[in-house]
């Protein structure tokens, strides 16, 4: 009986995601959804992003919390429009929905961004599930949360286009089999590129500032 | 209209918890329900804990994941009864239900067991709101995922009646404020203790020990 409550609900979204789909297309906005457990790193990651496309891309950014303004008010910082999401309006939804991201939209001018990043709630489960129009999906991973994630949470790495391993400049004082960790993610997901770097210290973050970008010219071109 | 479909779930499942709690109290079983991120340590920190009970206390796990046995596979060691739930079969559930831990009740010898540990599955939001008919609840929080978790996340530690600050061994490497994180709990929920170790290594986590003991002690004496 859950489980066909639950399918009603993932139906409807799917509809409404269909529409946010055709008005990104129209207003020609690449659509990112950024998701990963709490803590993985999602918020440093999007602060350095930011200012690196910041001379090729104009930004928006969607930020969902169940609650705070926390991450909004650290991302606003980079001078791109940012709107908070805090889903305790919306029952303390454990993800972003379909109508929510509607909504949130309206606080954007969507004729001037090229790329709208939205960070999801932290939660490697529900969000995978939740189409919010999107074009591309990917996921952050922290080296201090074990290798076999992927295993555990399969949904989340089969729906991603890409992946990001984060904390890296951890890694000296972790007991972490990185090669491990990518095997679980090419078990689950194989072509799906993996993105090791640190945030914090913005090693390794050229390759996903560059995958980023081709993704986006590679929408334009084609629309 | 989704919340009211959400509500009504809670309502069935709040039914059923209540149907688990009786029947853990005739048969004397004290439960716990562990809660937390992905990746905090919730199984290392099972793993040390059984091995402290064990000269006192006979102890049964439920651990819930959406897929594979891995936690069940490392928990075994231990000797205490293990029951691996997968929610896939359940909808890919991002978190444990009352009926669910119903049924995997069944595979477990309750009489000869005083206290059952439920691992939840990893997820800060939809864990808090389904009660499974525990008699208490505990939340870790590893100091990699930020201090604000619990501005972000209140519900699960307004639910719960304790808190595990784990993976202290790291604080050396990471730039992160105890007393903030320790204080944001405090905002969230005044009364609750909170336990600041390292799973890993041991350190800190006697009074973590004694505190549960106390905690089926006390139940003990009343029932």
């Amino acid at each position: 009986m859950e489980i066909k409550v639950v399918r009603n609900v993932l139906d409807v979204n799917k509809t409404l995601a269909g529409r946010n789909r055709d008005r990104f297309s129209q207003e020609k906005v690449f659509v990112l959804n950024l998701m990963s457990s709490p803590g993985s790193g999602k918020t440093t990651l999007l602060e350095k992003t930011l200012v690196q496309l910041a001379p090729d891309l104009k930004c928006a950014v969607i930020v969902g919390d169940v609650c705070t303004s926390n991450d909004a008010d650290r991302l606003a910082v980079s001078g791109a429009p940012v709107v908070q999401v805090n889903t305790d309006q919306f029952g303390g939804d454990c993800h972003l929905a379909a109508h929510v991201i509607a909504a949130a939209a309206d606080d954007i001018d969507l004729e001037d961004i090229d790329l709208l990043i939205v960070e999801n709630i932290g939660n490697l489960v529900c969000p995978a599930e939740f189409d919010i129009g999107e074009d591309a999906r990917a996921v952050v991973l922290s080296v201090t949360e074990g290798e076999d994630k992927p295993a555990k949470y399969p949904v989340m790495f089969r729906v991603c286009d890409a992946a990001i391993l984060n904390k890296t400049d951890l890694l000296p004082y972790l007991d972490y089999d990185v090669g491990a960790a990518v095997g679980y993610m090419g078990q689950v997901h194989p072509e799906m590129p993996v993105f090791q770097l640190s945030a914090k210290t913005g090693e390794g973050i050229d390759p996903w500032i560059g995958w980023l970008k081709e993704q986006v010219t590679r929408k334009r071109s084609r629309g």
